[in-house]
């Protein structure tokens, strides 16, 4: 049986291992326009991911490990959230770059992200901590990495050489932002073209768009206009909401 | 018209546009003894920026906001207190490293910057975020990078590639620090001196410093001393309190 | 006289300088099963060091600073939390990565760390802070790197460059970690063995747990077999806990 990686927009993804083992990464579900999938659909977690505190990456958290009694791996910040939301600290396992553990049969590696991590609760407690990304290994030669939200850093060269990614998620869209004055996202699309060689990966896969965008479409340009021949280069996958991406390639 | 380049002493500037926009950085005026301008001098204000929550950066933000209803590019941290200041959300615009803004036709974009920013409010309320470095574009030709108090990474060099600042506002001393055993700033005159090269900059203007001081004096040294024909080197340039830079220069 | 550096298990160790002063680094002593030395058996100590929050770093900090009033040198959420606990403020000196103190003339440097430094109060209260390495010189010749749990990054050749430590302790095992499911600490043993390579080490004592273990085993090893004649390689030094290394080496 191959891995399954279902994307639900934004930053949201689940992966079906081999055997059947369900890890939610980012799932921001209720209130994410693109999901198809809302928390009620859910039939089976066994391990949820957050890379950062953030309202569309934290997401459902808390309402999907309290259903499902799942565990939560994640920084230090969201801990001290979910601890004061109620779950129990058993379930919360807080890690940071290089800490890399196994749940519920899936190895995650936390590494560096160069983003923010943040909250403010509703009585008015803010709360930060340090952001990651993730080296999901669902199964033995899957090797997944998630960006969450980082910008570009010269260290994605080191991630890739000392952990050898082959999926990588990546924000390629400054994304559904209301009516804020952005004009990039953490990454531009040239940005993410450059993470996604610097990673050595084998495909990638754009993210942090709820339809796809003009980023996005950019973003898919740039990588398919970079080859390098006789290596073939980094495969972009346009995944859209709803759709899977099925490793390795049937 | 050109660009100017106002500095108040530590690491506060004011930047006019060629069209007579206003930007404050780090407006640190009415307790700075450096400064020759208050906030009570000012006659227009036009755009915030806050690179990180400390007393000699965050300065007079709140106040300046406040009196001309001008909006705040800031971080996590900044933004969360100046809400409880009673600043309207919609004058607050949180950001990280790698998005950028336009505000008040100005753009904005955050850096990387290695250091800190927290605060601890008057009723005891401690808080803390990512501290950031900026590249402004007041004009269309002109990109200023303002270091926000970092210390030395080797990734200035991609922040020199990807966005090519021509002019760089870059803390070298360890400045007046009161009673403080520091032998140091974030960066000392030679780190500083790598940076601009780093950055590959045009002008370098050296920050942090209420008068000049033998950091400064080392850094300009440092500075001049460097030539490698037949490309001209970094051209430092020193603003006293109260001077203004002229770019292009005239 | 030489300078003496004994190490009681985990990150925690004393430095004796050449004239008898003594500093503490990351003093996790009376819940600490691996120390021979408890608070209560400490005669003198003129300076604490804190590379960051966390139970096994900030240790007995705030006992001991209390019993010598000794000064302590430390980040914004440590000395926030010292502050809180009754220290006086002027014995609290709050430093980041870049800024050098002289101390009970012993000069310390704050470098990056890639880790957290994040705790949570007996009342709730969340905080955290950028956690640090230092370099710290305790005599002339002698500059003495403590990694404060950081993960690999590729700016320790940076560190290795500007500071040139001759002396390193480098976190290279997971350690004591009770319940959880880690499979690794920050640096796996051949990451820190890059780190030893990176930062142009003399010698590197492998730090982070409190009985030899696998890791610290896998690190001996791969030091011991990498070898680069004609320069001598980096000379890996064990020390458990109660043991003291005197450089230069009698």
């Amino acid at each position: 049986m191959p891995t399954k990686l279902r994307f639900f927009g934004i930053s949201a993804f689940e992966i079906t291992t081999s055997n059947g083992t369900k890890v939610l990464i980012d799932a921001y579900l209720d209130a994410n326009t693109a999901s198809p999938v809302k928390t009620d659909d859910l039939k089976q977690v066994d391990l949820i991911l957050v890379t950062h505190a953030a309202y569309d990456h934290l997401g459902d958290a808390c309402k999907i490990a309290k259903k499902f009694k799942a565990p939560v791996v994640c920084g230090a910040d969201v801990r001290a959230h979910l601890l004061k939301e109620g779950i129990a600290p058993e379930k919360l396992i807080g890690i940071v770059w290089g800490i890399t553990v196994e749940v519920a049969g899936v190895r995650v590696r936390s590494v560096e992200s160069r983003h923010w991590s943040n909250m403010i609760d509703k009585d008015g407690t803010y709360r930060s901590g340090p952001p990651m990304g993730f080296i999901v290994q669902p199964d033995p030669d899957v090797r997944i990495y998630h960006s969450g939200d980082s910008a570009l850093f010269s260290d994605l060269k080191l991630v890739g050489q000392l952990y050898r990614p082959n999926i990588g998620l990546i924000n390629v869209s400054v994304g559904p932002v209301g009516g804020w004055p952005l004009l990039t996202g953490e990454m531009t699309p040239y940005e993410a073209a450059l993470a996604a060689e610097w990673l050595g990966l084998d495909y990638v896969i754009p993210t942090h768009f709820a339809e796809v965008d003009a980023d996005v479409e950019a973003f898919l340009k740039l990588m398919n206009s970079m080859t390098s021949d006789p290596k073939p280069h980094v495969k972009a996958v346009l995944l859209k909401p709803g759709e899977t991406f099925t490793y390795p390639e049937r």
